[in-house]
């Protein structure tokens, strides 16, 4: 830990020590690339064990990271998220034994052919490399992320929050410990030993060494490292998810549909944030689903067709429709059927997840097709937008971009693939 | 053709040209994505039937184009690739018609299974939107990059030299021709109107309306775009490409290996550029090979150990180990066994293409999975390396990024994917 005396203005020196870590991971990330599934495999049940055994040191170091927060006067739900307890420890060595579960995501045949003159193609994935995750003061993303990575045969430079410091590195040396047992590199996962910010722009700008940023948390950061970075991101703004309730929806099932989508968990990035409803049945549809949102909590605002509908609708402003609220509140708007709600997504939408309810059939066909978003559905809730849900395992994130990776970011999207040609003396003519 | 009067100093006026084509790239694109694959290929066949009606006009403007280049003095090479001929123009027509009879890249249903909700999901391929494409003064490149844009369902936005300006804008209106005759928006096919260099620039920043670079040409060119785009970047930079003759390699297949990857074309990405052969078989192999590479008028530059064997064999420095000649050259390395020459290929090399020759399967399976380049060969020539070799059909280059696309990028890495889910009223509980 003596490089934590590194002081923010020394950027020189930063540099220096985030050039070192990353040539560590990518010297690392061969050696990962080459290893068995199963030696992987059991690096992240070794590192389990870790986390179990050293329980008591992992809190006694999360307790100087509270500290530290409450100090700096952190607020409380932050503080939260940085909390561990036995409880959140024994989880993170779950987490880590269900991702060492999963099938391997290296050395898949993903394709394969043989060209007329008896050449035999295979496409084949492999590791992408170096990994470099930003995240904020979130000790479990440590676990999880790494173990997302190591699963994938990458190398991971972890670069948390600068509450969680204590935190993640013991976290880190838990992982380290489990490489260590199953005869793999230790610097395949590591920790970037400082709070200084400017360890996050000094990665950001190694793109000759870390092959791909995913960045994990609100808004503000990773706008931050999709403005800086020169390699390439994987990331998702924000989720302004919606829910269109189509003239042919089944009223109990529209209730349901939406009161989940919007209130099994407010701050989850799959959360509804925008209800649309259909102008032919707003009288018959509004009122019920309201009654639901509002005896659950939920703020409603409105454009005029809804509040002539329902009283309890406050007005809504423009900015509403373009508002990820992650909280109970929601926008509502009455639209003029499919095409006008297909067009009020796309313009309004942050391109990750929304959903129709209807009954009708080629209407479902035509949203699903036409809604531009990395998740689209038929009578199911928003907030199934998650890796684990879909059945990917784990998940270091949702995409909304369109490249390499679209929709949740499991351990099969951390992987790239080469093509392998096997041959008897071809050349070409 | 009025805004070509816009000048370099008017930047900001370029900035506004260039944004007018990039918004009604991305109106077209929405139109382009749900447009049935029949009328992307009826577009595509109209498209060749205009190129081939406008012969004679075509060969007018190509001639204005050679004069201009003429005047600047344009190098017998570049002059040789911007020169159209009734048999070029022929080529890019049948060019089109091959694009338009591959299978169709969009709505591939890539992935399905069932949730034990009961959710079905499956996951859908879908045009990636905006493509730009920056390239030299080779108007084939024109009809190329774009009839795989169209293909796959995006809208194209098309740079190339100044030089060509004349070639490219009448063969992106025979393309608008064929998508008009389609019924499909004609601003999915658009080249820039001006020399101005600047325009480059403006592409590279318009990241809320592009959402890929494609640059295709030489390594300068592919510098710049990588370090000024704001964009994702599908490009390679260049292929150091190696053929590494092992010890058990057959001598009568090595030379026909080598050979063929050095010489058959010495301009391509996929050309040879440097051999390893193993100590083992230095003297047995080398003079051969060398043999046929001297009565092919290839120069070979090999160490002390090369020249050692074969007099012809002239001194290599540190450098041609890095060297992309693209010419009638090659470097020689006597290398000590497999690991050495994996070493060597990774450390040197672009990771591009390279190729083992050995009768031994044990050594040429560690060389096909330990060697990190896009396409591996085992008894095949580097010359493959080759979307139409591939039986991919067209390309519109090889990538060595790992990311989204690697090796080939034809049509299919021309798309992205989303998520359909369809359910019965699912909640998440």
């Amino acid at each position: 830990m003596s490089k934590l005396a590194v002081r923010p203005e020394e950027d020189g020196q930063v540099e220096a020590v985030v050039r070192e870590i990353a040539q560590a991971a990518r010297d690392a990330s061969y050696h990962m690339g080459l290893a068995d599934g199963a030696a992987r495999d059991a690096a992240l049940r070794s590192a389990a064990a870790a986390i179990r055994q050293k329980a008591t040191d992992i809190l006694a170091e999360n307790a100087k990271d509270m500290a530290f927060a409450a100090k700096k006067g952190l607020n409380a739900a932050m503080q939260d998220r940085l909390l561990l307890t036995p409880d959140r420890i024994e989880a993170m060595a779950q987490g880590l034994e269900q991702v060492a579960a999963l099938p391997d995501p290296v050395g898949r045949t993903l394709a394969e052919w043989e060209r007329p003159n008896g050449m035999k193609i295979a496409r084949v994935s492999v590791p992408l490399g170096v990994i470099g995750i930003i995240y904020e003061s979130r000790p479990n993303v440590t676990a999880d992320a790494g173990s997302l990575c190591l699963k994938s045969g990458n190398a991971a430079i972890l670069r948390g929050g600068s509450e969680s410091l204590h935190s993640s590195t013991i976290i880190v040396e838990c992982l380290q410990a489990g490489l260590k047992a199953a005869g793999l590199p230790v610097k395949a996962v590591q920790a970037i030993p400082t709070r200084d910010r400017a360890a996050v722009g000094a990665m950001l700008r190694m793109a000759d060494l870390i092959d791909i940023i995913v960045p994990r948390g609100g808004k503000s950061l990773i706008e931050r490292v999709m403005a800086e970075s020169r390699i390439p991101v994987i990331a998702h703004l924000e989720g302004n998810c919606h829910v269109y309730v189509h003239e042919k929806a089944d009223p109990e099932m529209a209730r349901k549909v939406v009161l989940n989508a919007k209130m099994r968990r407010t701050g989850v990035c799959g959360a509804a944030e925008s209800l649309l409803v259909d102008r032919k049945v707003a009288a018959a549809q509004i009122p019920g689903i309201v009654d639901a949102l509002a005896a659950a909590g939920c703020e409603v605002r409105g454009d005029e067709a809804a509040r002539s509908v329902d009283p309890r609708v406050v007005p809504a402003t423009d900015e509403d429709w373009d508002t990820e609220y992650l909280d109970a509140i929601i926008s509502l708007k009455v639209v003029d059927g499919l095409a006008a709600a297909i067009d009020h997504v796309n313009r309004h939408g942050s391109h990750h997840t929304d959903a129709i309810v209807t009954d009708d059939q080629d209407a479902a066909d035509r949203f699903l097709t036409r809604v531009d978003s990395a998740i689209v559905l038929h009578n199911a809730s928003t907030q199934f937008a998650d890796g684990g849900e879909f059945g990917m395992g784990a998940e270091i994130g949702i995409s909304t971009g369109k490249l390499h990776a679209r929709g949740p970011v499991g351990a099969e999207q951390l992987t790239s693939f080469k093509y392998v040609v096997r041959g008897s003396g071809q050349t070409r003519p």
